[in-house]
């Protein structure tokens, strides 16, 4: 019954200067998340909301609609969409729509709850049509009643089952139910892309698609230690950025890359509770290395403070000393509770808590330092011989998936 | 009745080397909360949890009650807790309880609804004590059945409107009702103090309570024009200021900054487009020399990827290269109405919200450059002449609140 959809976005609607840019990027980035699917949509811009229609008007079928909301659902930079039915500019033509639909979007709830609880929200967009908003909410609040009769359905605003909205345009009246929440923020490609250091674990994806929904296109480094880390590790990755690319197109690449050598250089040479910093200064300067020859702009990790010995405010300014690049914290005040609830909601907690060690953990110290001081670390760093050498050979091994 | 207070923590109960330490800094910080307090109390530390006594064991006003409710909420690293009653190690005693405070506790409901749901939770700290803590909850559910009569209670596990917790310990035996929220995160205190950029907008207020909420005591540094902008502006500030020392002792200190020779020589000097960019560097510069006088280990602010011009990724990236300080950006994956959820819950959005001048606007360019390179921006600083002695006079002129 439905034939096109309305999209709304927020922050996109404050940008004064260059507003026709974020909302081409958002249309880009909604035609390509649908490009895979075999129904041919055309996409327009209609006064601060996008529009999508199916070739030639026809009606979406129940597999469209599916397919269509999951990709929908993760465009940033969209907050809510609707399928919409369309009719002519008059209460009649409201009144037909809503005869179209009511009975099949009110069944499963009266089957259910014996009363379906629903509320009607009207909008006139061209102010000369006869009434008030609040009039054609009545008029469509006592159709439904006469449809449906008037035991089994019962106004109410604050917590309805099913919610009815009506627009009225110009030249034509709209109608549509459900209102779908999309995750809001700024389409992926409208600033200025990123390379993230993804681990296996909990944080770094949310950290990722934080970044992404300020507009940021998310490349992905991950280290191993192969054969200190198993393959597993890099396998376990590689999962987690196919579920982040559900969320941007063109897909990030993910770098992996060995650091095993260096590491046993460290283990060798330097004291033992510097470790864990030392390590994370390495991947520092590989990531800026990568950062420069693709043109990337900052560095996306998934620190938060005091969360671990290596994230006391002391360790991450020696830690980000090693880097010329801007490093870009998303997490950096979160508990880890507060990043659990997001990985679930965007799909990789489940994969984040299976077990597998991860080159972090490699010859790990008992007690690591907890305020490294910056002169120290350069002293602990002087130590390895040929560390310059080590760390390209790591850079051109890296292996891309 | 209450005699009384469990209070529960949970990140730094996942502190293994220095959890001591954790709990040391936030019983120092809820005692330092309620110092102002007539009431005296006593904090112990008991197994994984903190127990706050009154004076003599006497009960708590409800006076009281809400003082220390309003003081501990603000409590970082506090999960939550609740208002006790102390027993023998028996079900007498703890019926005795029951028949104490239930009437009362279930009074408002009753009135209201005329039924009261409610459930009730066991917990055997003793093992030792017969039964099951199942057993207990329904021994304990029974006897306020026989209390109320049964018509008038109806167990409700999933949305109570009163829960009853129980617990039996070795030597004794607690009541409580509420688990009062509290903020969680780690004490302020437990990681390196930070000095915060603080203007009279939304954001920088959410991103001090951030950083507090992470261990990090925070001192505030704000600039203004005057007399471009009016003294109104660092009244403002120093309004936001003591909301959010609610949340931290000590208080942290404001430091107001005039800002407006150099903003002068800017303007008068420079390429309009690069206003914005310059001003931010100057403003990084004079919290770096501040934080290396007041031994503060980072800069935080309020910055949000592409929420402004200032803030597209390569303008950040140049700003930052104007300081060595670690800068903490809480903010920086975040939506603007996340930010706004989270000022509403501090308590800071409607201070923020009212107009006022600020110091950045002072002079802006109509087109603010988007995508600024350093060396452009370091020539554009190099035609200030003598800045660097501008800089040292605005510092030295610095006030304090």
């Amino acid at each position: 019954m439905f034939n096109h959809i309305v999209c709304r976005y927020n922050e996109i609607a404050t940008k004064s200067g260059n507003r026709a840019m974020f909302e081409r990027r958002l249309i880009d980035n909604m035609r390509a998340a649908c490009s895979d699917l075999d129904t041919k949509l055309r996409f327009n811009r209609i006064r601060g909301r996008i529009v999508i229609y199916r070739d030639e008007n026809n009606e979406f079928t129940q597999e469209e609609k599916i397919a269509i909301t999951q990709r929908l659902e993760r465009c940033f930079g969209l907050d809510s969409f609707s399928f919409c039915l369309e009719g002519e500019r008059s209460m009649e033509a409201v009144e037909e729509m809503i005869r179209k639909t009511v009975p099949a979007m009110f069944a499963p709830f009266l089957e259910k709850n014996g009363v379906v609880h629903f509320r009607t929200r009207a909008r006139r967009a061209d102010k000369r049509f006869p009434g008030t908003s609040k009039d054609i909410e009545i008029a469509a609040a006592t159709i439904v009643e006469n449809i449906m009769g008037e035991g089994k359905v019962k106004v109410n605003l604050d917590h309805p089952d099913v919610s009815i909205g009506i627009e009225i345009r110009e030249n034509n009246s709209i109608l549509y139910y459900d209102s779908i929440p999309a995750p809001g923020g700024l389409p992926v490609g409208s600033n200025a892309p990123m390379l993230a250091l993804l681990s296996g674990g909990i944080d770094s994806p949310v950290a990722c698609q934080m970044a992404m929904k300020r507009g940021c296109h998310v490349d992905f480094l991950t280290f191993h230690s192969y054969p200190y880390t198993p393959r597993g590790t890099v396998e376990k990755v590689q999962r987690l950025a196919d579920i982040i690319n559900l969320y941007q197109t063109p897909r990030g690449i993910l770098y992996a890359c060995n650091i095993s050598e260096i590491q046993k250089l460290i283990r060798d040479n330097c004291d033992p509770r510097y470790r864990t910093v030392l390590y994370r200064r390495i991947m520092m300067r590989l990531a800026s290395k990568l950062c420069t020859d693709k043109k990337r702009y900052a560095i996306v990790t998934g620190e938060s403070i005091g969360q671990v010995a290596s994230q006391t405010v002391e360790n991450m300014s020696v830690i980000e000393k090693a880097s010329d690049y801007l490093i870009v914290r998303p997490l950096c005040g979160f508990d880890k509770n507060e990043t659990i609830r997001r990985a679930e909601a965007m799909g990789t907690f489940e994969t984040s808590i299976e077990p597998m060690p991860d080159s972090c953990t490699v010859f790990a110290p008992d007690s690591p330092v907890l305020r490294a001081k910056l002169h120290t670390v350069e002293y602990e760093e002087s130590k390895i011989p040929d560390l310059e050498n080590a760390i390209q050979q790591a850079y051109d091994t890296m292996e891309i998936y």
